[in-house]
């Protein structure tokens, strides 16, 4: 079964390569009606690009984007919503040498292996200039939630071992943005900048975790049994580049306690149930129980450094790699409004796609 | 959408509740002319039942199968082939004080929240039970598995702070299963087995951490950009009763790593392409490379405990609840056969539904 | 894909063979709280059911049926409700002579070039016992509908040269049981029963059509461009045996009007907007428009005959098969229940899927 | 569940609206290393555009395609194949004095009853207009179908009452574009030239029926018992716009034979098992039996006619319309290449998703 859309009732399909002609998305299922904020859309967008920073990869991607159909008159029409970016700083020749090489932890070997072909102008569809669109439909979903009142932010974590101290009820998009690293622990934040900058310097990378929540769900939110609310969320964020590994509420941290210490007890809160604590991260048996989501994504080193490694090549043969180019040390600041925008997808769709009761 | 089916191509739907008449599974998509090996099937969910051992819970499942449809003559048809299991030992006496109130951390909340009502007698589709068809549909997938030469083995990893070293590469099921704990690094075993007793009598309950292998998976599976193979697998995984976190490869330790020392280097082995680590879990850019797929599993700590509770009822009022009954104090050896059936529902989805090459 | 589940959001699975231990259906997305009118759904399947009249096959069938799951306390519970059906009256005996041949016009060779295997014993998957579930689901759907005022009522057009006529409007379920043949133009069933009589004693079969008028369905439902109203219809109704034909509204005879008669021509009664007439048959651009669907589904003429017939045999060595056991003359009253069936099943399915409009 | 996609392996995305930016596909699913004949793409696109000859809409449309994303030296890459088409000549004038205006047997009140809004600017998704996307994509598949030896060809069978004969085993391509009517029965072809002009001079539509046959279509395709081959067909083809009746094989005149002369006895012919007769239509039981598949579609009579019509505005008030513009007298010439399109898709989705035998 080809893998490139997501979602049952806001279905996403992507495509495109990373030095093909363009890049885009198709939304179908998009509710008729939205007056849609492209504003918002382009704030999105600009988050995830390269280049707009210090710490990240220079590669210059304006990230003007197309509506090709889906709008009308600025409301969407319940049609499939299309968006299209085109490709316009593609200049190949720094993958030319590489033409025949496997990339260390790259989709290289994998994508002949599975297709038999590839274009080795970059990434193809592994490159995170694919989540462009994701990144697009996500905005589009983030105002779908907005007018349910739910709030998705997410923030980087840590870099390396350096970690913040996050307040999740509280934590605003602002805030997260008000560091170039995105993390709104500002201390943690100097830290972090200071290791990517070093790690640049070395020509290496880091990896990372970001966190995220999202306030203001609704209980009875999810499918079980398979498709419990947790492992849509997993779906999406695991298909992320880079993306190896995913908690939700008390995570990994959660299985060295005791059921007595774990269990969130139930309260009354002014006519509302609530929990006293939050392990369960907002979702209880697969379905959504009206506390803030909260979970992580883990994301590995950036495979693409500036220092020679062993490989093969296309025939076998041993050789050594030298990667040139526009890359980033350390991916964690621009994954933020990509988790978001998987999360979005995934809750959007969940909401709309709720089963009606009798 | 509905969410009890899981797979594309070799696609399972499970029904039934915990104190029904009956739970089972259908298998949509198992190819025709397998000669089915029930006698393995009966094994897989022999390691699921509770009450076989000192840790697990004590309640009778004899889990006798009858395969309703699907077989003739001892080989698949190529139909849906329909495993379905009675529940006998099903006195629900012991929830009737319970009929009102919502258990923490459990589904009762959620449940109601989703669907307005709940089978209050057990946990309905949130109970473990539940996990009986997914066994015996894994146990189908896994001779299917076998066939190509790929062989899914899990251990329990960590019982609370009790952690075990375990070779990825030899880990075998027989000693896997010489310990009642699942684990095959005896030592910890030992550790762990003496840490379930001590939190059993204690009325409490431990999670811990399940990882897995796959050895022998061809390389080029997986269907980038969103069913990308970790994807796939961290969403089954995460289906499953009390899971909360998923890594492959590395994982959140890898997060940790310099790119120059998590990049996996491509090694020719005797012809054949491979990589100097495996920091990657067999896994790059969403597609198998060959390598053995490894991953891990969170699970909470069991929420039925033998403590007092806080809670509140269906009216919202404050109350509190002491639970009864047969139940584990912890899930991890059990969990070990739940796992490696995701895996083995994942991986034949994926290894049947690979697309043709021209 | 495997191919039997059918729906979205009301999604039903079939399994079992004509001659195994069982067949059934599990229904995934069955509105939770639903008060399930059992007497209702045996109802239904009476009329499925063969060797009730003299017109149809002698075959035993009680189809006692037993609700294995999703049920609690008479309602519904949201989750998988799966109907069980034993075979009870299954001597294969008759079938032991045609173990090798390949009958005319049925599914023998055709199972054999898919699937390689075959279970001999009748019909497998093909035979119109696979029915029973769909029919049970369709008494499930049809109760659904009911709730928001929607009617379903099918009969018996034509059986060989045998017309009737029949007012769309007025037609009612007991006018149609009326008569063995299911035809409410009593005149033309006298004329079909005759018919059916002398075909069977000439050890042959005869086809008809089947219409089918759905009253009280909302203008709104179906889904553009691929899963038109009339598309999701079709589909259902072509997958049931020895269908053969399907139109909706004018159909074939509406070709051969001019587009100044054709058309619908809008109006406004007592403030619903109406057409005039219905040559659309209730569906313009693949949408419901509030006006009755009505569609007609073609059936062939039953393959078994009593009459020696040509073939060949699985090694392709010429042979003659002359049918014995247990078969109808006509299809036409049977099939009435079955095109109910799928027309409920696809309009709950629609009406349950329908996009919410923000 | 949103609809804009169709088929499961060789899956089709359309987008775009008739009078917005542009319209499109996204094919996911294309098989890698398929050396694309755009000019074969070109050349269907072509019999399908309107204003190329004196019987149909003279609408200038160029459908100069571009090719997005998913081709990489003249190669697939098996990533999603995306072609574009811009609306050029798309003056939306002629349609503002229908802006409020539901015109007759169109799916202007239908789309504004499902998702209250509309694009007035001609049909939107509706439109014909939305098919090249369709044909682009059938073109595709058809090429993936040459390669295995899999040949579709359909003709127009009758226009009103002006019927053709044709040799369903014998009929090419070349015979069909010989006349502008598209009907290799040359006779027949010159009274439904006749036919339509003199409807064209009334300012009137008229109807008729596509047929169509799929040559060198291996044993054993279909997925029974939903999606049975004959099903997937029907779905697919009563998706096309003013597509109102579909039939297979023998279709609604086998239902008027007797079953002894309706059965295709089998023979054996040079080893290879065929059928005498071909009433089934090349699907027996919902699977291919490897002799021609055919089949027909009934189209009605465009909608828009040059007379006036009584119709109601959005407010329910009388009104009368009179459309002008520019239209086609008769779909059918044009829908052969939008039949031909559906039954490759539905073709090459069977093919490529044929299920893997052990």
């Amino acid at each position: 079964m080809p893998g490139n859309s997501f979602g049952e009732r806001f279905r996403v399909t992507t495509f495109g390569e990373s030095h093909g002609a363009g890049l885009g998305v198709v939304i179908d299922g998009c509710p008729a009606g939205l007056v849609l904020d492209l504003g918002a859309v382009d704030a999105d967008l600009a988050r995830r690009r390269p280049g707009t920073g210090k710490l990240v990869s220079p590669r210059k991607e304006p990230d003007a984007f197309e509506v090709v159909s889906g709008l009308f008159e600025g409301r969407t029409l319940g049609t499939p919503l299309t968006f299209l970016f085109r490709n316009a700083d593609a200049d190949a020749s720094a993958y030319e040498p590489l033409r025949d090489l496997y990339r260390p932890s790259h989709a290289d070997y994998t994508t002949e292996a599975r297709f038999g072909v590839r274009d080795w102008r970059g990434g193809g569809r592994a490159s995170a200039r694919e989540t462009v669109g994701r990144v697009a439909a996500g905005a589009v979903a983030r105002q779908i939630l907005a007018d349910q009142g739910v709030e998705v932010v997410a923030w980087v974590d840590r870099v390396g071992d350096e970690a913040s101290t996050v307040d999740e009820g509280e934590v605003t998009r602002s805030a997260v943005d008000a560091t170039e690293v995105r993390c709104p622990d500002r201390d943690a934040a100097a830290r972090m900048d200071a290791l990517i900058r070093e790690v640049r310097a070395e020509g290496d990378t880091v990896g990372g975790t970001v966190r995220c929540v999202a306030r203001g769900v609704p209980a009875g939110l999810g499918e079980p049994v398979f498709d419990k609310l947790e492992a849509r969320l997993a779906a999406g964020l695991l298909s992320l580049p880079a993306a190896r590994g995913f908690e939700v509420g008390s995570g990994y941290a959660g299985t060295r306690m005791r059921g007595s210490a774990h269990n969130d007890a139930f309260v009354n809160v002014d006519g509302a149930i609530r929990t006293r604590t939050n392990h369960s991260g907002g979702i209880q048996g697969g379905i959504s129980n009206g506390m803030p989501i909260v979970l992580s994504v883990a994301f590995k080193p950036v495979a693409t450094i500036f220092k020679p490694q062993d490989t093969v090549d296309r025939q076998g043969r041993p050789a050594v790699i030298q990667p040139r180019g526009r890359h980033d040390p350390c991916v964690l600041p621009r994954a933020v409004p990509m988790v978001e925008a998987m999360v979005c997808l995934v809750l959007a769709d969940a909401l709309l796609g709720r089963a009606p009761r009798r």
